[in-house]
């Protein structure tokens, strides 16, 4: 039986920072670079909602952090470090707690955001993560969700839905699309879902160049149209649904089942960007992200309207029952 | 039913500071004082492991960031703001929440300690809150864990074991100790046991003053040790335990039955400051913290030894199976 300082010296103390002061006093403490804001975010994950129970410890660790570091990412924010709340089951033993330190501290160095201070506890009730992540950026730049403008274009990171297709296959393995879907898709849309791919190397196109970013977390559509209410009542986004960039993997399940489009778009879990920049800004954005090693396509505009436009290949408005997952308390 | 975006916008906006930004935006923006470092401290709470599932909301509120509040003031440093990760059971009512937010929201103001941010999930194992809170205090001065010496003084704020004893009435209300005791001193246990009072108002003193601190949460004793040894081996407290502070109720408790002295100086839940200070600085240590409304007393020192020693009235030494409570995610 390891107790609560024993299982901070061995698993976590290893992986802190200087700020962490070695995870032996009653806080973390933070110089921050004079001229600078902090940027803070805090997502919690339990297990059964957010991630599987039986998910390897190391990728849950690592998600956990992950969907952390990609609001910072949004904001343009440069991550400083990261406080854990861990609540354990019952009868968690010693080797799930190594996995799950070695690929959080994996992670925290791949991305240059150590491990601070936090707190671990027993949670009779299952596994549940609590992570606040640390960003910075040069004083009053922080992106803000708010302030698009009408005539901005909207424009998103990366690939959309693949993370929403993996958890389908999660849920339901033995679907006709599933069982259609080639080894290599099948793998390759299970891993967005496990494993996020937090944006943070376009943070400085981002903060550059946007004038309003939100991470997309929740659905894609439901996410833009946050983003337009967010500056105002009367902002709302025009999306051309072909142009919201989907991978090779997502394109072959929507080709065996197009329903699955819905999904894709309204899903959740994607972890990208959706970014809007004014017209002159558009060309260096997507230069930047390019070069940044994480494409950026633009799939809309933001207008005055006060309701979204979706339209289809056709030019047609294509209208959703729910724009955007929500997990809800009540179910 | 409610969604997550209205139950945000109706209960917690209201009770955000600026750095909140509305909570509308993916992250909170703090911008640092000049010339100072930033104090970062989270606990994690577990409905049935840190407190009753059927306590009032607001009460578990108050708590969840009282016992972060106590963190900060262990360090001598300022509340600047908290996020908080909550953790609802289906089926949790708006009532509820509503009453969640309105204690929450009462201890933000009174302690000028604003919401900032969070994240709101869904927990079908119970309920379960993280708070992260963030003061400050001028660049390198944070009061540490590790800094005590030998020959310095140990001094304890406020009244020890109530909490512990208050913990006991819930488990054991049937007890001949508890029967016995009068209905003041019952009341008066019961509600340090619900509502941590953290020495905020002491951070000044305690900057000003102690050599090393930490807040009291696993038990007096143990977390004496701790603080002898976090600066380093062969530094032990020596404490007389006749001067170890207790209140009014406590004394009843004990005189009733005598066994109870154990689980008040090992039990844990206290949220007082234990504080190191050299003998130069214990005046003005004591006469600041009482000049603040709460009271400071002299309980040891810090000594060179392989072991601590607790001294009873007569001079002798007390051995004690085990000094601290900790919460262990195993049982």
């Amino acid at each position: 039986m390891i107790g609560e300082d024993d299982l901070i010296a061995r698993h976590f103390a290893p992986i802190a920072g200087p700020g962490g002061l070695g995870l032996l006093d009653d806080a973390a403490l933070l110089s921050p670079l004079p001229g600078h804001d902090l940027v803070i975010t805090k997502d919690a994950l339990v297990a059964g909602v957010h991630f599987f129970a039986d998910d390897p410890p190391g990728a849950i660790a690592r998600k956990a952090l992950r969907v952390n570091l990609s609001d910072l990412a949004a904001k343009g924010a440069e991550p400083l470090g990261f406080l854990l709340g861990l609540g354990l089951p019952p009868g968690t033993d010693e080797a799930w707690i190594a996995a799950f330190a070695k690929g959080l501290g994996e992670d925290a160095k791949e991305r240059a955001c150590p491990l601070l201070g936090g707190d671990t506890v027993r949670s009779p009730g299952g596994l549940t993560l609590s992570i606040t992540a640390i960003g910075t950026c040069e004083a009053g730049t922080m992106t803000r969700r708010g302030t698009g403008r009408a005539g901005h274009l909207l424009a998103v990171t990366g690939t959309i839905g693949d993370a929403a297709l993996g958890l389908r296959l999660r849920l339901e393995p033995e679907a006709e699309w599933a069982k259609a879907l080639s080894p290599k898709a099948r793998a390759f849309l299970l891993d967005r879902y496990l494993l996020p791919r937090p944006r943070n190397a376009l943070a400085a196109s981002i903060h550059a160049h946007a004038s309003a970013a939100m991470d997309v977390s929740d659905g894609l559509l439901g996410d833009a149209v946050k983003l337009a209410a967010s500056a105002r009542r009367g902002l709302a986004p025009r999306i051309a649904l072909q142009g919201v960039p989907l991978s090779e993997a997502a394109r072959e399940a929507v080709a065996i089942e197009p329903s699955l489009m819905r999904a894709a778009l309204t899903g959740g879990d994607d972890y990208e960007i959706l970014i809007a920049a004014e017209p002159g800004e558009v060309d260096a954005l997507l230069a930047g992200c390019a070069a940044s090693g994480c494409p950026a396509h633009v799939i809309g505009t933001l207008e005055e309207s006060a309701a979204p436009e979706f339209i289809d290949a056709d030019g047609k408005g294509v209208r959703f029952g729910a724009l955007k997952f929500e997990h809800d308390w009540k179910s």
